[in-house]
């Protein structure tokens, strides 16, 4: 049973994700601030109801299981403001690594090296399936913000340009989805919730 | 756009889930009560991390769309605790059909007819799938417990009978796993955590 134990251990662990907390609010939830885990729910649902979008072949279910772990490092690393400074960003990724090396590695061997691979293949959006999961993960801040009066973009003064760059996987990736992200910028500064530089 | 517009219209709907809470609290953060959308992604992994001990063939791919989905009714029905009464529970019944037709009808036909089967499956618990997927869902309140002095069983005076019925999914399909429930039980009961009856 030693290897069920490393796993309920991990299993354990993951309740940990439950309390780290971003920056979009929950608008639903008397507008609390919402949590990686929740978030992370969020994004693999999205990712399988979008992706016939994906104008590349996508395997949805290597996408969903990347958005299931996406965020896990945040348990030790924190979350980081997607608009933070390069400078923090940077350090921020060697804490992640160090936290994905000791959370994974709670797992037995072959589990903690196809989660790891799987974590740096997402980090990394190199292939197809990354690169749609990044693009997924990037545009649900945009809907829930649109839905939220500008929400976590208001508070912190964010610009038009820093969106388009954010949102930008999805111009080759999912057109369709690209044009309605466009639209919904263009909106968001007409209204004021968006810096139109 | 008519479809992409119905299927971000349930994307944005799905964060009222994060509004919906359990009985079961979260000890890392604060212990307070777990909403049904990070539950649903701690299943989620949950279930992947632990489908080696199905002693069935199951599909695991399909077992996380599963587990991702099946509270979503909860955002019309709300969170029926687990040991409540039978009519409570029939009654919880008829408002979780109603809750999936709204719900999962916001998308458009064929994806909604696609979740909808695949919630009736989850609930029917017919298929190895579904009773994998509850296998899962019943055993991760029991771990969550068991680290946190007996947490929601405590609250709620639960029996021991009651836990064993209520995981006796595992018994034929993850032996392995039930082998560890039981122990855990028992445990418990030694603890005062559960009633002995």
């Amino acid at each position: 049973m030693k290897e069920l134990s490393k796993q309920l251990d991990f299993i354990i662990e993951l309740d940990q994700l439950k309390g780290i907390y971003r920056q979009t609010l929950v608008k639903s939830d008397k507008n609390r601030f919402e949590n990686s885990a929740e978030h992370s729910w969020q994004i693999s649902l999205a990712a399988q109801v979008l992706h016939e979008y994906a104008v590349e072949n996508v395997n949805i279910s290597r996408v969903m299981s990347m958005l299931l772990i996406h965020d896990i490092v945040e348990i030790d690393a924190g979350d980081m403001f997607a608009f933070s400074s390069d400078e923090a960003l940077a350090e921020q990724e060697d804490k992640e690594v160090a936290a994905a090396n000791r959370i994974f590695g709670l797992l037995p061997k072959q589990q903690f090296q196809n989660y790891k691979q799987l974590w740096l293949e997402f980090e990394n959006a190199e292939t197809q399936d990354a690169r749609f999961a990044k693009a997924m993960d990037r545009i649900l801040p945009l809907l829930q913000n649109m839905k939220n009066e500008g929400g976590s973009w208001v508070r912190h003064k964010v610009k038009k340009s820093q969106v388009i760059e954010r949102n930008k996987y999805l111009k080759g990736l999912a057109p369709k989805l690209w044009i309605y992200a466009c639209e919904q910028i263009d909106l968001a500064v007409t209204q004021g919730w968006l810096i139109d530089a």
